[in-house]
């Protein structure tokens, strides 16, 4: 990126700029410029192995990307390196602890698997043959998540290179998974059976972005999603409607009144107790919110929607971001090929999701639908509710020393610039590390909106990658100190 | 059927017991008695034909079956058969003129084209080899509806026995057609085309049935119906609900509301002016309904369902009879397959259908469900609805002189038994007489609900069978006098 963040000037988060800041910024930039291209080099012969968690014919390149890593992580320093077995894909664990006994914990989370990709989905190269055009790497993975899993590998050593340190300054632990692109179906499971070797002061994720190459921002949070699906039974069988409606409850009907049932007038969730311990958005992260450049029609359009629709009194950014929604995602029932059918439908059926947010407890959540759900079923429908297992919220306090230190962190690397906020409305694996190892967890990510996660043609910037590895280059070095004083 | 009618005793609308009656009535049966063994062989051999209207395959039985009825007609005496070309299946015109040229005309409604039928579909016989069991007749077509049309061969001939006559007392007409299975889709078309030879005093329709074995009734009147398809676009694609739930709106929380509003708390239609116009139903005509033997579990049972629900103050047989309904028939939008997806729909489609009485004009309902989901459908969200081709409803009142000669001549074939007063829940074809034809429309229907139409197993009662042909041979010589005074 050559552009300067059009907010330099108003740095607030910057660091000092005395002369041992300045000369740590040229050291670790020097360095890293300096090993850019072998680095580049790996990444690309990382990206080359398509190891696509969704594709039962890929397991074996799944496997082979573990392997990889793991190999690349031990060749970087790391004393422990392991691969861990799960009942799918396998994770590659990786420890390098400090010499100093006392210093803090660092849990580093990524995926190492990717989304399926194929040069006929409009891909303009091999999806998994990486190509540099102009300063950005293209390959299915290269933002998602590969490139911001590696950058952890120079960042340690450009830690260690401008310190002259020979282990880092925090115990460096990373969990990279192999099943993140598939719902992380056995991540849970493997976070608990290793809990006491993953055990972290702080929990640091690269899986998530930036504002954009010229805001450069730390997201704080990610909203939680439990799920439902309900199924209706009315007749034995689709009955007449000539014959019998009209008198007889119809589930088709009573699946859209639960559908109408979810919102208030204000598109507030209508559910009895579903706000029940939110935690809400102070002023100041309000006034946070809104000094981002927000552009609500290139938001719409990135929506691919025609206008904006949500809970009365909070801004489409704190909609998304900071408050907990009611989702239809499916509804199905009764006759829906061509032409009409004159039918009571014998069943109908919802699959309903809920966003949460910090504050809500799943199983609250799920005791609430349960018990609003039965008051709206008339007598004559059967109803069936299941809920998939949740992911919980998590949500880093803005003032929270390690954040603080992310931020600094992130400024020197991006030339001073003032670190925002932003969170993520969507649900991940990280926050069953909150969960299950009780740490914060923040997010280090440097892809931009127009990578194309999932998309043809993802690619990474490669500046902004060299940012992410000067980010963290600083941060081993300034963690200890801000987290002097916090418990673990 | 050998049981006496459990209400012979109370009989209002029976004819007076003189000895000319008591005559008649035994002639007629005698005649019929002596004919119904030559009767049913042709029956048999009409149901050996497959008419099919529904299976592209069965095109060539549907036209052997309208050559083989018209043949039939010429034989019974009618001295105009025609074979009438649509668009789709053949119908079949017959036309047997009084020879009093002052007397009314009545048009026969009736279709020779039945549903599928296989054997695999749980048939004790094969549906196409008509088989006697028990004084029943098992096959496709034995009720609905070749059964019912041929009765009317023997009873004007039997009509003629007993009166003496060369020619009927009434203009008599039939119209046969060969679609009614398939939703008479060039039905209206051939009613359109031929109005001037179709034209009519009185329509009976022999094509319904009666409420049971025991309790002889007429059916007055059918429920029309509208429908329409409802398509609700959002998202320009299935979109995240983490990243844009809660911020959009969604299409398939639009057509659950839509679903919702479509009645209040009453289960009335909500929709405003869609009761504008109805015929209510008077006192007289709700305690008719009232005295009918109406076991609300056995009803329960044959529509499949749980319980019952409805539009307050109306009991369930008014609800289907006599009240106008909106019902959902199919409902889809977003993902419906195993497990749940975190979307925001791109689209959701619903498929509605109102049931209309007489009073209501489907194109004044068509504009007020237009007005009314204009009115629901939020910024952001694009609607297209579309109505198909409506049937109207219709209604013949109690006190016209037609019915009360139907009713009449069917308590001779029933022994005295009192005749009460039914309605038809669904829609068919006939409205099209009534509303082209500007004639009211009677039904005179000898099935029983264990008939089992469109099911496996069909049959006909042949003793019930036999009253048909004797209500037809009275009340051809009825007629005359009964209309006398109505305007044409």
């Amino acid at each position: 990126m050559s552009e300067t963040p059009d907010n330099a000037v108003h740095s607030v988060d910057s660091v000092p700029a005395d002369e041992a800041v300045r000369d740590s910024v040229r050291a670790v930039r020097a360095y890293v410029d300096q090993h850019r291209s072998a680095f580049l080099d790996g990444l690309a012969e990382w990206l080359r192995i398509p190891s696509v968690s969704g594709q039962p014919d890929r397991a074996g390149d799944v496997r082979r990307s573990a392997e990889w890593l793991a190999a690349t992580l031990t060749e970087t320093g790391f004393t422990t390196v392991e691969i861990w077995e799960t009942a799918g894909a396998p994770a590659v664990f990786a420890e390098w602890p400090s010499d100093d006994p006392d210093a803090p914990t660092v849990l580093v989370y990524g995926h190492h698997d990717v989304q399926p990709a194929a040069r006929e989905d409009g891909w303009h190269t091999d999806p998994f043959e990486p190509t540099v055009v102009d300063g950005r790497m293209y390959a299915r993975g290269a933002a998602d998540d590969k490139g911001q899993v590696l950058f952890h590998t120079l960042g340690v050593r450009a830690h260690l290179a401008v310190t002259g340190r020979t282990a880092p300054a925090v115990h460096l632990k990373l969990l990279v998974e192999g099943e993140e692109e598939s719902g992380s179906p056995h991540f849970r499971a493997l976070t608990e059976e290793h809990a006491n070797r993953l055990a972290a002061d702080v929990v640091i994720v690269s899986d998530t972005g930036m504002w954009s190459e010229t805001t450069p921002t730390v997201c704080t949070g990610m909203r939680g999603v439990a799920d439902c699906e309900i199924d209706l039974f009315g007749p034995g069988q689709d009955i007449h409607s000539g014959s019998f409606g009209g008198a007889v409850p119809n589930p088709a009907t009573v699946a859209g009144r639960i559908v109408a049932a979810l919102h208030d007038a204000d598109e507030r969730v209508a559910i009895p107790g579903f706000y029940d311990g939110v935690t809400e958005l102070s002023d100041a992260e309000r006034a946070l919110i809104a000094e981002l450049p927000f552009d609500e029609s290139a938001w719409l359009a990135t929506a691919r929607s025609h206008g904006t629709l949500g809970e009365a009194g909070y801004s489409t950014l704190e909609r998304v971001w900071a408050r907990p929604t009611a989702e239809v995602n499916g509804i199905g029932g009764g006759y829906q090929g061509p032409g009409g059918k004159t039918i009571v439908p014998a069943s109908a059926h919802l699959k309903l999701s809920f966003r949460l947010v910090a504050g809500q407890d799943p199983e609250r959540i799920e005791t609430a639908v349960r018990a609003w759900l039965a008051g709206l079923v008339p007598a004559g429908i059967r109803h069936e509710i299941v809920f998939g297992a949740p992911t919980r919220p998590c949500l880093t306090p803005l003032d929270h020393p390690a954040l603080k230190a992310v931020a600094g962190a992130m400024s020197r690397a991006f030339d001073g610039a003032k670190i925002r906020y932003t969170r993520e409305g969507g649900s991940g694996p990280a926050a069953d590390l909150q969960d299950v190892l009780g740490a914060p967890v923040l997010f280090l990510g440097i892809s931009v909106p127009s990578d194309g996660w999932h998309a043809p043609n993802e690619k990474i910037e490669l500046d902004l990658l060299m940012k992410g590895v000067e980010t963290t280059a600083h941060l081993w070095g300034d963690l200890p100190a801000a987290l002097r004083g916090t418990e673990r």
